[in-house]
């Protein structure tokens, strides 16, 4: 598995719609819409791909969900999310572990390559930052061979670091490559997101990095608006509403080789308040004005 | 100008209040207390150094205020805030200029040798992080030898990377040091504070990197706390209250050869809502028993 584009049919829908191979849209984007009328509005929009989260495939039923995204033709991107490996204690890690294996055979049921991981944060009461990031290192070596077997790759996504504390102990793209480094790069690589990489001064570097050593295998887009939420989720700004410069952003992950799908994720308490399927066609049209 | 503790008297109260050597409390932390009623609260529990802003010092008058803390035989150990430095023309760049004149005229007439910059975000409309970066450069080119010749430093201070697009362009200290190393050391230093640089992986690379390169000029301290709040400004957490490990990173700025004051800055709407004494003794006691 050397290919970044493997297992997915993102690439194939040609034509009058060939400007939006390999775009795709992750359902927490329209998390309002249900699964079938998210997959038919895709479809009618010519966006070939999807990215599935783990509870809303749950409740559709799993083996059901995959059917569904087949039969339309959709290529699954990935699936989000696996991860939140730390834990004040080896009870509380094992079950992480359990939970994560389970990740793994869903993606595989899905049809996706790529399973992304949110490490988990800081362990209630704790305030050891390296321990907690030994802790992501452990469960991804005792992960990445159950995968492998299963063709799912791990995929460590560096959050902001707005939340290293509760949510994501790895902050940064150079952070997360350090620590894929230990594993094979065919099984553990990362997610690049724009929303929480966008500030780095050091990112065109560590993208160029993530190309060479080819670990980039996921690239999702969502657009940095202030101010900020309380809580700080559900901020993420549609695509041109905001601070990132797609184009450039898009330019430095193509010249690190990047060919695999380009997904959406945004989470928006205003894009969830309103018609999910006048979000997706905003997206779709925001997506051709700002990042193609 | 080659010792980190110059032009403070921070180090000069010895006695039963040896252990408060070099402690100090910016005003915003209790920016409830008038400037009078600070500094006998700050005398009155031995704290030898006060951190000032601008604002409330123009307020009180900026050479009563110098009056004021120099018979209380308190060392300032920084003005906030120089900075913000980028605007969308060559006007809007000009008037930050002349502001941060004005700002290290302040910081002579009070006695502090170091003026903490904040250096601005992205201008309006802009999404030129590199543009708005070079800007900061320029202005620190255009301002130091002006600081040079009235004995005070700038200091460049890192700002967590939430505040990217609309605060502060300089996100890491790793970036910070990048920046000020066009600049003499003795002049152009860099401000680290907890809050915004704890998450990062390379801090204790960075921090050494600082002492080595003799810019680690000033060291802030406050907590993080989640979850935070709707535009994330006043959500500073007490020393003790959040994820920092305050003695970890005490012991390397330490290691780094800094021997200057220690300065405690917390935004926190609980806090200011609180007696400001009880929450200065609070803070002295807080300092104790996590980072002493």
């Amino acid at each position: 598995m050397t290919d970044t584009n493997t297992n997915t049919n993102a690439g194939t829908d040609e034509g009058t719609r060939g400007e939006l191979t390999g775009f795709s849209v992750n359902q927490m984007t329209v998390k309002q819409l249900p699964l079938p009328e998210l997959v038919k509005g895709l479809v009618g929009l010519g966006v070939p791909g999807v990215g599935l989260w783990r509870e809303p495939v749950a409740e559709f039923g799993l083996e059901a969900t995959a059917r569904l995204v087949r039969d339309a033709g959709l290529a699954v991107t990935s699936l989000c999310r696996g991860g939140f490996f730390t834990a004040a204690d080896a009870a509380g890690r094992a079950r992480a572990i359990d939970d994560n294996r389970a990740a793994i055979d869903e993606a595989a049921v899905l049809g996706t390559d790529s399973l992304v991981l949110v490490s988990g944060g800081l362990p209630p009461g704790s305030r050891d930052l390296v321990g907690a990031r030994e802790q992501v290192a452990e469960a991804l070596a005792e992960l990445w061979p159950y995968g492998a077997e299963r063709g799912v790759r791990l995929l460590v996504e560096p959050l902001h670091p707005m939340y290293a504390a509760d949510r994501c102990v790895v902050s940064t793209l150079g952070q997360a490559l350090d620590l894929a480094g230990w594993f094979p790069a065919e099984w553990v690589g990362v997610c690049v997101d724009t929303y929480h990489l966008w500030w780095d001064d050091q990112i065109a570097v560590q993208l160029d990095r993530a190309g060479r050593e080819g670990r980039l295998h996921r690239y999702q887009l969502a657009d940095w608006v202030t101010p900020l939420p309380e809580g700080v989720l559900t901020g993420r700004g549609q695509l041109g509403d905001g601070a990132v410069d797609f184009r450039w952003f898009g330019a430095v992950v193509e010249r690190a080789g990047y060919t695999g799908p380009v997904e959406v994720e945004i989470f928006n308490d205003g894009m969830w308040a309103r018609d999910g399927q006048e979000v997706l066609s905003e997206t779709v049209a925001r997506y051709r004005e700002h990042a193609l």
